[in-house]
């Protein structure tokens, strides 16, 4: 019977917009009305718990402002880890960690048949980072499940807080759980300590990572709050944003290869720099990613030039050239364009260059039923949505490939971050955990099994 | 009466072209008569003595194609000195060190109220460099002596052989005849040493550097033989080139800055990237020093970028910008329109960018009577010449401070130097050597007083 209602209700939840009253059966007359009765969660409360975890990481006699140095396996992580599993434990949530540090605390569902509802984020930072990546979607998903516990609401689906480890480093916990990580991973030293120290230190189990491995389709869904960490809501001046996928990234490794040569001798016609080649491979990557529109980006990050001195014309440059957009087949076409222009730069200044792809990583695409109920819970509150790409990697990539994946933006200030800089408002913080907390209510009651 | 004699055949070498037998009194019935008796280097003693230098600062178990690391204060720099030494007390030299480290020896003139013939260069290497440069204009100022030695041939001022310490390093040897070398430049560390340490090493005596200094109009002339160090002469077919002067050089330190961001959230038309900002910088320098016909050349040779990672796009890009040609006032131009271009490049792209000029080379001009005397001697031997300009620096332009000077130049195989496939052919030594030599018998017999 709950389960006939609550298919009704997912039917009107999934087409996006209100609910006939002859659907809705007997417990809400429209979605507004419903949604008006739905529980908000605590600003305050999240606004304490994500000021008291910047705490964990902050500099001696630094503030809120200096943002945090929590990096995975430092005392701070550990200090940071200990925080949240006390909030966690508070929230009834139990938390465990599995062999690669991920903690996870389960709030028990209705109907025990039924896969977890997942949500969650990570608390580990960049070194010098800011005090929201990942942080406010792990405090807002432990807020949701107090606000559940304070309404004594349950949910049909079991609904878990998961806080990846490491997801600045890799994502290595994330990872873990989707995919065997390979054996000299562990050897590798991040932040100074070998992985496997880390791991250790972290509570993990680094000779039984295996273990962390989680079978497709265990989820129900996965859903996670972050904050956008570009600028385009701010500049759009909306509250959310729906996130379509998780772009593919293509990063390759470009060699220049002139001849260096001494400044003073050598005439201006007899010179082979690949400085000028290199400096015509930038002004090549922004033309070729921006000439068709989009929300394509190409960027040249990395860029090493030798022998590097003031009197010395540069016999070489190393340099990265990466492309992201949601469509792989964007990208490579991208890729194809700088491959045969580079071509033409070297016939131009005399030089050689190689091009050779280092990194491809895969799009990550949500779930359309999820984003749909996204704008629903949005809607409830009046916040305006707007659908985009997340630039930017996040585990939520990871747990797609598990089961359907939602993720929430809300405005980065000046799209700043990885930055002490890095900020976003309160008002914005307690929308994205509102939203949060109705996407999960409303994912509970639908059937996001596969399609396919 | 040998005055008068030498100031008539001075005029004709003056005139640069062949004399009337008139004038030329009773020795000589015309240049290339003259020129015929005049005495010839001996090419394979020069070789030999090349080569053996060569072996103080090679790798172990290296041959003459490695090069040689011989930087100055190192025990390859002593144990070359102490050859070169060696060769000068043969040809009666004498050998003695100055405070600065240089390395002089006087074969006496027939008039003793005459100022020296000051010819030499250096023998100190950078590290990997090749064995070339500075140990030619060495070998081959040893060798005239020798040659002179042999055919009893007196000159009428004395003949000072000098060997310059540390050219690479500064030049500091030849610096510190011409001017005051702050006390700090000592403490500062060179090759791993104190400067101060080096000196004593090689025989100097920091604590009294002025001894080393020589006053203006000291010497009657400065003559110094190199490899060119460029690829012009090779090119051209050319045997001897005539140098005009030594470059001005104009550096700047240039920083462009933008903002550092995600390289995945922030779209193309946000961002404020310094490393395309800084690739425009580098294509304008091109443009900028190729745009006029001229020997100027202009380069970007250190180039930073921060932070320097794939994924995020420069915030900060710092680079060089050096201008060199024999006129200062047109490297001045090229800088005052690169500053203009500068800031036309910052509008565009969103970034701020400021130059600092953080060197200044006056030009060494070399002396027009000289230049014709070495275009006299190589006529005498049928080698072709031509103007040049040096854009390396040389201990000749601290000499030109003194005296007036010249400089002769043989071609470097493809143009290489500092490295060990730095190369010069052993007939083109000997040129440069004979035209060396025929050179100083031709400005012994010149009035350079100065003209002003």
């Amino acid at each position: 019977m709950t389960n006939a209602i609550d298919r009704r209700r997912c039917v009107a939840l999934l087409a996006g917009g209100a609910m006939s009253s002859a659907m809705s059966g007997t417990i809400f007359t429209s979605a507004r009305a419903a949604a008006a009765a739905e529980p908000r969660i605590d600003a305050a409360r999240l606004q304490a718990t994500l000021e008291q975890l910047s705490t964990y990481g902050r500099r001696a006699g630094g503030s809120f402002a200096d943002g945090v140095s929590r990096v995975a396996y430092s005392d701070a992580d550990v200090a940071g880890r200990a925080y949240v599993m006390g909030l966690m434990r508070e929230a009834g949530l139990a938390p465990r960690i599995d062999a690669a540090g991920n903690i996870s605390g389960t709030r028990a569902g209705s109907d025990p048949s039924l896969k977890p509802i997942v949500i969650g984020s990570h608390i580990d930072s960049v070194p010098g980072g800011g005090n929201f990546d990942g942080q406010l979607g792990s405090m807002a998903a432990i807020e949701a499940v107090r606000v559940l516990n304070e309404h004594h609401l349950a949910t049909r689906h079991p609904l878990e807080v998961t806080l990846w480890s490491n997801e600045e480093g890799g994502p290595i916990g994330s990872s873990a759980v989707v995919e065997a990580i390979p054996a000299e991973l562990l050897e590798r030293r991040f932040n100074g300590v070998p992985m496997r120290e880390g791991l250790l230190k972290i509570g993990g189990d680094p000779d039984h990572l295996a273990r962390a491995r989680r079978a497709p389709h265990s989820l129900h869904c996965y859903l996670e709050l972050h904050i956008e960490q570009g600028g385009i809501l701010e500049k759009a001046g909306i509250a959310i944003g729906v996130v379509d996928g998780i772009v593919s990234i293509d990063e390759y490794d470009v060699e220049v290869k002139g001849f260096a040569n001494h400044a003073g001798t050598t005439p201006m016609g007899e010179r082979h720099d690949a400085l000028l080649a290199a400096a015509k491979v930038v002004e090549a990557v922004r033309e070729i990613a921006t000439r068709a529109p989009g929300r394509q980006v190409g960027t040249v990050g990395r860029f090493e030039v030798f022998p590097n001195a003031p009197n010395v014309i540069p016999g070489l440059v190393k340099l990265s050239v990466e492309f992201r957009d949601l469509s792989a087949e964007t990208i490579a076409g991208l890729g194809a364009e700088t491959a045969a222009r580079l071509q033409q730069i070297a016939r131009e200044t005399g030089t050689e260059i190689s091009m050779v792809r280092a990194v491809h990583d895969d799009p990550a695409l949500a779930d359309a039923r999820i984003q749909r109920q996204i704008e629903a819970a949005a809607a409830t509150l009046d916040l305006k949505t707007m659908h985009m790409q997340s630039g930017a990697g996040h585990d939520a990539q990871n747990l797609a490939k598990l089961a359907p994946m939602g993720m929430i933006f809300i405005p980065s200030i000046g799209g700043i971050s990885h930055s002490p800089k890095e900020l976003s408002r309160w008002p914005d913080c307690a929308n994205g955990a509102d939203v949060l907390l109705r996407t999960v209510l409303r994912v509970d009651r639908s059937d996001l099994q596969p399609v396919a």
